[in-house]
């Protein structure tokens, strides 16, 4: 029997939204859930102690980065990411396509494999779906992201078609190239903002049976509209009986709205990236805790929160970021990642009450009281 | 009665180490102690709780910093120091001295008081003892330290003499200005290298009978030698039921070969400066993360050490210097101070049990094993 299984506990009855088990070899994900991004093998700002304590249940890492540095290889002979990190629950890591496609200087792409130069030493690599498979199995994550063709958007259809067509094909070779039981592939449908290219892209992959999808290509540079009609339309081309994950999204507002729609899974820089930045993310809308107006704020950041940060006034957290003290990005980087697992956390329990209209109608009141603009 | 208490539990039967207990109205210290530093009222790199988790007893926190920013009154409005920080244990706060002499701009020193520039936006500003204490009084720590000239060394007799008799006349100045019951004030030995000047400084200021007293103005560029021969003959000239502290003081073996020869408390910014550029204290000497002898290395930085860094391997804090994340500087502040916080609980029991010499050799011996240069 596969050590991967995915239960569906129960839908929404009036919305898509899906409460859901995804089961792995280092236990259990309640969905919907939230991965908090460990690029480098570290959540920024945050020990792996304090990652558990915002209640996160697993964590995604970056392939391209950690291939990049310390190697695949030093990863490996150091426990695999569960005993480098130190992280006892279930890692996800990406297979390195967005990367090429974002950070790296590609150089060629064909059907065999990408090249391109690392954005670190300039050094010239080649990525394949095979060599993707074999760095994720080394890296021993428990579910590896096969290796997707994104391109940049806008584009014409014929050029997301192939596009969608390389990916697919990439998929199967990947699936070819597995030789652990102990991960999980999921594979990636693309097809731009083409809603019928989506729908069959998500079709052709449902055919290979993975374990568990995604949706990638998306939160680059489309409005919040355009994506969610994109869900509108692959949500109900993906298999009802897997685990469905959406790529790099998004604002808390985005989730929800994916949740909506039947996703089950996210990952995101926002929490992290945004508390760095001074931002924090609460139910009455964003705060910049930069502000002048928060030097005397003897309130927490959120009452009732029970991060490390919400111990603390505004105003001392203001503090912190006036003075360049890496204590200031590390508190609203926990409180962040503890919002969004709250955040989540109160959307599991709505769905199971057939009440998640409700609690996405409530969430979006309280983010529209805020007198701050977002980051 | 006084909300402070100097318990002088016993003296080491081969030196001159100490065993007390200082009681302050936020608990007592068990000493020999060592305070981390937390210059604008966070420890770098520590959430508060990691703070604790290190055995910290007391922390420091400075004055002419917080003066500037976020001004006294700012912090006094969120709740003083111990609000501000959330921090429950004792405080202590410097009087803006050292910096006065180390940081700003000093323009003008008089009887009345000192004139300098801010180090952070050039503003001029005066620092009498009165304001010293004015500004501590805000703050509310537990203890403040009398604000002291302090000249650069080496300085002629008659100089050092007359900063010495300044320095004496503050301390009384600042004794008369005091109006908290709750806070104590330290008064500060200076007198250079030259033992005379500092015997009689310190019996000056015994005269004034201050709860606490200080060694200042050391660990400013001259030889550990130099600081000991200091220390072998002020010690037995300062009060022996007072708290005796050592300021800005030192390495591992500093403060062995000060306990030895009676201090009771430390502070020094050593072990989170070096944890930040990737050093780390351990009982085999010092370690340099970066170097590339640790990138597959499993071990823990120091067996049996229960901080957050031992949890993981040599080879994965070295990535995260490699890849410049944050939790690299987090991780080895947090091992220093539990190293630092275990070295002197381990002197305490030395010294409880008459074997503080064997202790001392036993630690110094271990460290001249190591292999690599220290910081
Ligand atoms: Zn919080
Ligand atoms: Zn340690």
């Amino acid at each position: 029997m596969s050590q991967f299984q995915f239960d569906l506990h129960h839908t929404d009855a009036h919305s898509r939204a899906r409460r859901s088990t995804f089961h792995t070899p280092h236990g259990p994900v309640e969905m919907p859930a939230f991965m908090p991004v460990g690029t480098q093998g570290t959540v920024k700002g945050l020990t792996i102690d304090m990652v558990r304590e915002t209640k996160a249940q697993m964590v995604l890492s970056n392939t391209y980065h950690l291939a990049l540095r310390p190697t695949e290889k030093v990863v490996k002979e150091l426990g695999g990411l569960h005993g480098f990190m130190r992280w006892a629950g279930p890692i996800l890591t990406d297979s390195g396509g967005f990367q090429l496609f974002s950070l790296a200087q590609m150089t060629k792409i064909t059907e065999q494999a990408a090249v391109f130069r690392s954005h670190i030493d300039g050094s010239l690599l080649e990525l394949s779906p095979e060599r993707a498979i074999q760095i994720q199995e080394d890296l021993g994550s428990d579910v590896a992201m096969v290796l997707d063709h994104v391109i940049a958007l806008p584009a014409e259809d014929v050029a997301i078609r192939a596009a969608c067509e390389r990916t697919i094909r990439w998929a199967g070779r990947c699936q070819a190239a597995a030789k652990r039981p102990e991960q999980a592939q999921f594979a990636i449908v693309q097809g731009g903002l083409n809603p019928k290219m989506r729908v069959w892209c998500a079709e052709e992959l449902a055919k290979l049976d993975f374990p568990g999808y995604a949706v990638g290509g998306l939160s680059v540079g489309e409005t919040p509209a355009e994506m969610y009609a994109v869900l509108d339309e692959v949500c109900p081309a993906m298999p009802v009986n897997k685990p469905r994950y959406l790529m790099g999204v998004g604002t808390p507002q985005d989730l929800l709205n994916a949740v909506r729609r039947g996703i089950d899974l996210f990952d995101c820089v926002l929490p992290t990236r945004n508390g760095r930045n001074g931002m924090a993310f609460t139910d009455n809308g964003p705060l910049k805790l930069k502000n002048l107006k928060h030097q005397l704020d003897t309130q927490p950041v959120e009452a009732g929160c029970p991060c490390p940060c919400c111990q603390h006034s505004r105003g001392y957290v203001r503090h912190l970021f006036m003075a360049d003290e890496m204590l200031g990005p590390m508190l609203l980087s926990a409180h962040n990642l503890t919002y969004y697992q709250r955040l989540l956390t109160g959307a599991r329990e709505a769905i199971e009450q057939d009440r998640f209209v409700q609690y996405y109608d409530q969430k979006l009141a309280g983010w529209k009281k805020s007198t701050e603009a977002a980051a």
